[in-house]
């Protein structure tokens, strides 16, 4: 069977958008994945199909109703309240979640698929998420208008990870990742560009020179944005460089 | 004059995709904001427009060729090799990058607008990176199948901070993350949902109450989520819970 997507948001046309095409389009069309698009404003309530309300105990913006997201919930989840029966997380993108990272993007491509709930306004009533046990995943330290483009990058990185998807080509990249430093830089052709050489190095035939350029390019860019990962890679028994 | 966003890619298509619509959509209407995009193909090579080659050193995957990436950017940047007149910075989305943040997000809402590159196949060739002094950035640490969806997070993201976009919701927002502590838990109506009551504080009418509930509730919230981000504010001098 194939992995399964639902999403739902107040903006379904949203979707797939950049999705429908190269990769990941590629994949639908062969079957690799769907996805399942669903109007939360169809369990809006009343005659404006209201999905909001202002939030208990004041503040700025509106706060997306829990018997309303319950109700669209259940109607992708198959679930009785506080017992998801699909085995498929249930996932809200919201800059409160944890981050995501590419060792929960791997396990949420190995599973059967993802029911992904896009928050928009100020947020989320805490207690439909608490009811579903529904996993809060931030993409990033930054805010978004909503939580339908965090939705398009958490099913991006999954979809390339699919079976089939991407090829012989994803090891390598998913090797460096792991490793855990940043990716050395590459160069292509033509050999000089701009009065600027490829290393010399990379075109000397070397194997052994080369891997050990590349690693020290990698653990210099490592060191320099992002020391925290740099730090993780030490303490981790890397030898020091 | 408008904030200007550039965007080179080989999936013109993509764009504007999810921006065309909700808060972005009408501001682009407005003209708030403005968005050209350019195919990188244009400026391929050959008949069949070729933007990429093997990598030197070898490895997996292609590497997008320095030539045809710098003359797309020159369409678009009016500039001379290494000086870019253009005052917007030149952004390659990369998971080689330093990571995006709140901050970030709002110097370029604050300047003319941005040029993003969006990279493709297993990257870039560092030499146009280093030729351009581009800015290196990652929307989150995990892997895309391209620049394309990161490049929308990173519009997404500085559209909303425009002037006259979000209106005044948007103080209370940015307020909270540059505290530095993840948002508290909402709730809104109805007050008893599915056995589920409201927590009592919230409906106490006691704002002094309220604001201390709000803020143990964000402490709490980032120290199991986010220790990382909970240890800075400790360590910013606020108060130990």
């Amino acid at each position: 069977m194939s992995w399964r997507a639902d999403v739902l948001t107040i903006f379904p046309s949203m979707f797939p958008g950049p999705l429908g095409e190269s990769l990941a389009g590629k994949a639908m069309e062969a079957g690799s994945w769907s996805l399942k698009v669903t109007d939360i404003r169809d369990f809006g309530l009343g005659r404006h199909r209201s999905v909001d309300d202002t939030p208990f105990g004041g503040g700025a913006g509106m706060v997306m109703r829990p018997d309303v997201l319950d109700a669209a919930i259940g109607s992708v989840a198959d679930a009785t309240l506080g017992s998801v029966a699909d085995k498929r997380p249930l996932i809200v993108l919201t800059p409160r979640g944890a981050p995501l990272t590419q060792k929960r993007v791997r396990e949420l491509a190995e599973g059967p698929g993802v029911i992904l709930l896009c928050g928009r306004f100020e947020g989320i009533d805490q207690r439909v998420i608490d009811a579903r046990q529904a996993e809060e995943v931030s993409i990033g330290d930054y805010i978004l208008s909503g939580g339908e483009i965090a939705a398009l990058v958490l099913l991006d990185a999954a979809i390339r990870l699919l079976p089939g998807v991407m090829g012989a080509a994803i090891s390598a990249v998913e090797e460096s990742f792991s490793a855990p430093l940043l990716e050395y830089p590459h160069y292509t052709r033509p050999a000089v560009w701009a009065e600027r050489a490829v290393p010399e190095t990379l075109t000397s035939g070397n194997h052994a020179a080369i891997a050990a350029w590349r690693l020290a390019a990698a653990r210099q860019t490592t060191k320099t944005r992002r020391p925290d990962l740099y730090n993780q890679y030490i303490a981790s028994g890397a030898p020091a460089p």
